[in-house]
Parts: C-alpha cells; structure tokens; sequence
C-alpha cells in the first residue's frame, strides 16, 4: 500500500487510487482552512505582469516585510523555498557528524541530516509523557552531538515546549558546542505565541537558528517559501556560500508580502483556528477507542486502540488522513488530522463515527 | 561603482541609483522580448486557486511535458529550481576536487564548485580564436580533473560548439573519468538545434549531463524553472539524495507546462529572433571601434577599443547592459547586449551611435 512520506500527496493519491483529487477531501496537509489572504491573490496575479524580469536576487522587500512581522533585523534572516531548503542549507552549512532528533517529529530533519551523511541520534519522546519533552532530552546532548531540532509546536504530536526547557537545551548546547534548530512554522497559530518562540533571544544565543515557513499559516503550500532567523555570522556566510541565487520567485515573493502585511486575515485565522480546533478536539475525543491528544495548533494527533487501517478505510470514502505509521517511533495505530472548515470537519467526524462503528 | 554578479539586476540598479525601475530598458538579462506565451499567463494565473494544496512531490505532470519536448524518456530528467539548482545539484552530487570550467562563461557554475569547496582549473578562450573552443581545451582535460562544464552556446561570447568537438571532449573525458556537463540553456533559440545538442545521445554516454533553462526561451526568469537531462543512475540517484521536496512551485509548474507545449508561440520566437538578431548584429557592427562577435541566439557580445564605461554613460541614459569586466578572462571593455524589441533595438543603436561619438 502507497503510504506517501509526506501528507498533502493528493495528486499522488488520487493517480495511485484512480480517484477524481476535486473529490478527496485533504486532512493530512496542515493547511490554513480559510485558504489564502484575498489580497495575496491580487498580488500574486499582479506579480505576473514582472515574471519575464529576474527576481530582486536580494530579495530586499521579502526581506523587509519579513523583519516587520517577526521584529527582527533583516541581516538576521535567510530565506528558503519553503522551510525545506531552509533546513536543508542550516543542515548543509553546517554539516553535522551527529544530529540529535527528537522521534516522532518532522521528517524532512532527517532527510537533510541523510543528504550530507550525517549519524543520526533519535531522542524518542515518551507516549506516557504525551510526548513532551524532559530531562532525559537534555543528557541526550551528547559531547559527539554538533546539531539538534527541535520542533515547536511539534509535528505531528502538536506538543507545545516552554522557552524555559528550551533555555536549558541551549545551555547544554552551549557546554558540547552544538548549533540549535527550533522549528517555529506552526507558532504563528499560537495566540500566546510570546511564551513559546525564541526569536526576540536570538541576540543573546549565537548557537540558535529558528526555522519558519509561511505554507502553513498563510495557506501557501504551492508557492515554497520560508526563512530562517539567526545572529550567527558564521552560519550566515556558510548558508550564503551554498545557496542557489534567485531561490524564491516573484509570485512567492509578492504573495508572501501582501500575506505578512495582512494584519486583518492573520486576526481571523487566529480567531477561527482557536474555535473550530476545540470543536473538533471535542468530537473526536468522544470516541470510543481513540486517546487523543491535546491538540495546540492546527492539527489534531490522536491514536487508535485497535490497528484497524483507518487511513484506508476513509480513503475509500475520499476523505485523506495522515497515517503517521512512518514516523520514527511511532507505529500504524497513530493519525494526524488538519483542522479544516467546519463543514468538512463535520463530514470527517460523521465518516469517523461510521468506520470506528463498523 | 556597483557592478552586479549577474544580469538582470534591475531593482538593485534602480535602487542603487535612485532611478525608476519602470524607466529603465533592460539590455542586461537575456530574455526572450515577445514576453510570455499568452497560454502560459493564463495557466498560471489559473494555477492560483490551487496554491493552498502541495505540488505533485514526484512533478509527474510537469516531467511528462519534458519529455515530449525533448523526446527524451521521464526517468531521465531531474527539475530545479531555476538551472542555478541543477547546476549545484550536479555538482552536489559529484562532489567533485576538480573541475575544469572555459572563461568567459556562466558564472553559476564557478559559484556551484566553490559551493563544495571544490578547486576550478580555468581554460581560457583565446579572443584571437573568436573564443571558439579548441584541441587545448581537450588537453586541459587532465587526470586531475573529475568534472568539466561546457556552456552551448557559451554565455556571454555567443560562440556555439559542435556535436564533433564534444564528442571529442567526452573521449577524453571517459579516460579521466570526468562527468562532463552541457549547459544548453540557449541552444532553443537555434534553428539547427540538432547540429549543436547532445541530449540524443545521452543512452550512449553516462558520463554526460545536459542542463536546461526555460528562463530564458520561455522569458520566464521569474518562476525558476530548469532541468536536467542524463541516464547516469548513480548521479541521479545521488542529486535525489540531495534534493529538497517541492523544490518547483505551483505556478513555475503550470505555466512551464503550458510554455512548452505552445508550439506556435515557439516557432514565432525562433522567426523573430532570426531576424532581430541580425539587424541589431549588422547595426553594432556598423560603429567604429566596436568588434562585435558573431552572435548565435538571443545577445549579442562586443569589445570596445576604448575602455570608456559604455555601461555607466547607458545608464545615465536609462539603458542597463551587462559590462563582462567580472567574467573571468575578460576586462572591461567587453559588453553583452540582450536582442530586445525592435523598438528597443532601434533605441540602443541610437544612444550607443550617442555615447560613441562623445
């Protein structure tokens, strides 16, 4: 069976499983259900009319708006088409001998850390601990670790860390000399999103790199953009040595200003995500047979008591869930759903009753 | 005095020196000047009610498309982002301690092997052989060597090369074990393409790569599309190793797409280009003090006997061309021009006729 590395797969779905893809709903790609900002599809249409000229190679403006947004200085950021290349140039700038990665946890940390052929040391978080990070996570960081991940809110599990746990993996960082990737691209779905990002520390902590894309919360899958944000010079000049030119183009560009600069539709995603994930959480939570696990951003991870193959059976019902089967440390019990609108998360939850009741 | 690496730098001119950037004609980036092909505009202005859904990860689609454009089968081909990501990919993937690039040529490729850390061995083109390749560069190709560029047509002097004297290259390659790649990113604007390109024969030589662009044919400098072509499995499967998920955009996939099956639209450049080129060739070559090199696609490339800034007194006048002073091998008294509309054409041949009799 075709179980896809990543969710958001539906046109390899729907080719596989000769289905129409208008008719799959898609819950295994954590995207924003409001779709994209009105005025980031004028911009993208606009930006046509330059597509016969080179993208701005600095990428001044991108830049710009980008500082705005998070408050940081534009010198602190690198950009990346998606978070992906993003991570992928961290990873190849620094070209790590040991990477230390919590399990499960985003798969594209190991992907990178394979592409320059560096060991892997996976951390794996405790079911019995709802997957939270402790103590154990720490020691973990090992003299022979140079580089560690962390995502924050964690993918898939959804699991919120406190800047003070992250303050302590950085002291420790800072005692074996390893560079810290903190995986932000989830947080802007945060409404107390202060307690939680370490982007206003960069100044204080050279050894911290944070990783954000701008797919998820801006709905913008399809135009590849993210950034990274750090004070390490070094990093900065090796992320420059090895990047392509021109790695954004012009319709991610515009869409991805007019997106950050859209206070109103960041507002209502917040509002909207906050409401309709507790409905869902309380739905899904009223199973029989489902232990669910208290969900903080847009997506809800939850797991099966029996193996029953759930992704398989509401496929047949062209409904896409993310079955987190090849996650490392997880195994074909476990699933992700995205919060979608709230008329599709109904028919997930009504399609859920009838195959749980089978 | 800013000089730019690249051309096409058009914001960062006009905010370099506070001029308009709508006033300023670019003669600096080599673009087709028929614009995009209509069918091109309208798919991908149609791809943007689907960009809160991922691309296709394996790009079947777009890969298909390829193929029949080049009738070379789909397992063959790898995408970038832009021809800049195939290029470093390739290199990427080969690692390689030497390679043996001709100046003047495409400054990507210098920048990709840096990129690695790799050490680059210069052929120099002699001027007095109109910088055509000769058996010297066959010479250059040392046991040391593990990897050769070759630029058909070469970028900025406009000089093609023939099957023949690249097939001797490859000979010579398969002696020192050297990948050879062939940037044949402008050879679409050829009439006689099949006198020049070796993707025919790509089953009968695994140590060869072939690099395309749709930049430039298709005036599509803002979406960053390129590919590469070879039936090398271990480079493959090496450049996948390497490769970051969704690295081509919705909107580069489906105007790409439409690019390249708008056959008329094809056709109608290649006219076009023909006869523009010709003219602009025959009035720069009619200025004294100007040697202007035979052009084969869409620039044109001269030397001036005086080493006056021929760019900057242009650019006063709102006309950015490309000064080759930074391509190794040159100096600056050597200039690239873009072939643009006839319009913008007659507008250079009138300012150059200008600044030349100062």
């Amino acid at each position: 069976m075709y179980l896809g590395m990543h969710g958001g797969d539906v046109e390899e779905v729907a080719r596989r499983y000769n289905i129409d893809k208008k008719n799959i709903i898609d819950f295994s790609a954590n995207i924003n259900p409001l779709g994209i900002s009105e005025k980031c599809k004028e911009a993208m249409i606009d930006s046509l009319n330059n597509i016969n000229v080179y993208p701005d190679i600095t990428y001044f403006r991108l830049k710009k708006s980008i500082s705005r947004f998070e408050n940081i200085n534009s010198n602190n950021i690198f950009l990346g088409n998606g978070a992906a290349e993003c991570i992928f140039n961290v990873v190849r700038a620094i070209n790590p001998k040991k990477a230390l990665i919590p399990a499960p946890s985003f798969s594209e940390y190991k992907q990178a850390v394979d592409s320059v052929d560096g060991e892997i040391k996976y951390h794996v978080l405790k079911e019995n601990n709802n997957f939270n990070f402790d103590e154990d996570f720490i020691c973990d960081i090992t003299e022979d670790v140079d580089l560690v991940f962390i995502c924050n809110p964690n993918n898939p599990t959804g699991t919120l860390t406190s800047r003070e746990f992250i303050l302590k993996v950085i002291e420790k960082a800072k005692i074996v000399d390893a560079i810290i990737v903190i995986d932000e691209s989830f947080l802007d779905f945060v409404f107390e999103e202060e307690r939680y990002t370490l982007k206003n520390l960069i100044n204080s902590f050279d050894r911290l790199v944070i990783i954000k894309s701008l797919t998820k919360f801006f709905a913008l899958p399809g135009v590849r953009v993210g950034y990274g944000i750090t004070s390490n010079t070094k990093i900065m000049k090796a992320i420059k040595k090895i990047s392509i030119p021109w790695n954004i183009n012009t319709v991610a560009v515009e869409g991805s200003i007019a997106s950050l600069n859209d206070t109103e539709y960041i507002k209502k995603t917040r509002e909207y995500m906050e409401k309709e994930r507790e409905n869902l959480y309380k739905e899904i939570k009223s199973h029989k047979g489902i232990k669910v696990f208290n969900p903080s951003v847009n997506y809800i991870f939850f797991k099966l008591e029996s193996n029953i193959d759930l992704r398989g059976k509401l496929l047949e019902k062209n409904i896409l869930i993310r079955s987190c089967e090849n996650y490392y440390g997880l195994d074909n019990r476990y699933y992700r759903v995205a919060v979608k609108s709230n008329s599709d998360n109904k028919i997930l939850v009504k399609l859920l009753e009838e195959v749980l009741n089978e």
